[in-house]
């Protein structure tokens, strides 16, 4: 009898603790501080610049993931500003990450990977094998909805040149850190939006896989 | 009688050096070697880079100015692949430059300005005075013509993906370099395209002010 309470009580609390890690740890990644100074001389580094097709399954660090975001689209500037440019500041470009372990979407302001969902889909991250065993792969999303008013064919050539600046800020940071990198237009959109869960007013523009280079 | 022949001498003299000068230094604008090395680590050149709304008219230096454009899109390999990627390393974007002693297209190869008229027409790099003050004005111009099949649509996209790249490292450079920069949308296509010569498929994407702080 005592035993039987000792094992309902043991399961209980594992529930509870199961529950709460789930609520607390499991939607959200929160990041490392940013490395906001130091790396390779900026000469150097776009000397190295190359784009590669492929990549070692090695995991990036935390800080090296963190800094890697934040030198893609972080915010440098008190006013919320960023490391890229925006046209007129509309910052209308979503960073979305895929890992292992799920799918996220980069909230510079609170430095964390917010959850979209627990689920491995980074093969869904380009057309080619090549690209999609990386650990990192960014999706450049441009959500029309904050880019004011205008034709889509202008947002969407806004949209376009915004990914470029973003994108070139992740090459040099994988050239200053020895990590390698390539982008490619070449997604899967229809499979990969809803499991992003995108509005139709959000844009997949690029994907880009970031990692060790293969040995 | 001497001293007509001697004036009739200088004149023929002045004539054929006015016109060898002419030939030899008129056209194009040799470059120094670029820096290749060194500079601000990247990661302070992230944190420090801005858009800036006012210059001053000082010039750049050669060097600064050779630097400057093999950053934005130098080779940098032996192979000619350069410091920018490009879809299918077509490199179909070119860098005209707008200084005060005219308009010049950067050729990378031979490390050189080429000269496309002898007009000051910085005044059309944007709409905005504040801009065309600046002492030099890159202007990315697609060139669908090098971008091989496809439609105008898919070409227009990758051409703004490319120039995006290309900004974002002349951005970088100023943040390193102390100067400042931005980059803008709005320019008088119509009245830019005929000065520079350009074909009706190459496209006029960005144009981009650098120069020192307005003090």
């Amino acid at each position: 009898m005592m035993n039987q309470v000792a094992h309902m009580k043991r399961t209980l609390y594992l529930s509870i603790a199961t529950f709460i890690a789930g609520t607390l740890f499991a939607q959200d990644l929160n990041l490392p501080a940013p490395q906001k100074s130091g790396g390779m001389p900026l000469m150097d580094a776009l000397a190295k610049r190359s784009t590669a097709r492929a990549f070692d399954s090695r995991d990036l660090s935390p800080q090296q993931l963190s800094s890697l975001l934040w030198a893609t689209f972080g915010i440098n500037r008190p006013d919320g500003k960023r490391t890229a440019p925006s046209a007129n500041n509309k910052q209308a470009t979503d960073l979305y990450v895929l890992l292992k372990q799920g799918a996220y979407v980069y909230d510079a302001k609170s430095n964390k990977l917010a959850q979209v969902l627990t689920e491995d889909i980074r093969q869904l991250g380009g057309t080619q094998a090549f690209a999609t065993n990386a650990p990192v792969i960014l999706i450049f999303v441009a959500d029309f909805s904050r880019m004011g008013n205008g034709s889509d064919e202008a947002k969407k050539n806004t949209a376009n040149i915004n990914v470029g600046y973003l994108s070139q800020n992740a090459y040099l940071f994988c050239a200053s850190e020895g990590l390698v990198t390539g982008a490619r237009g070449s997604v899967d959109r229809k499979a990969l939006g809803p499991k992003l869960k995108l509005r139709p007013d959000q844009i997949i523009v690029l994907a880009q896989s970031v990692g060790y280079p293969k040995p």
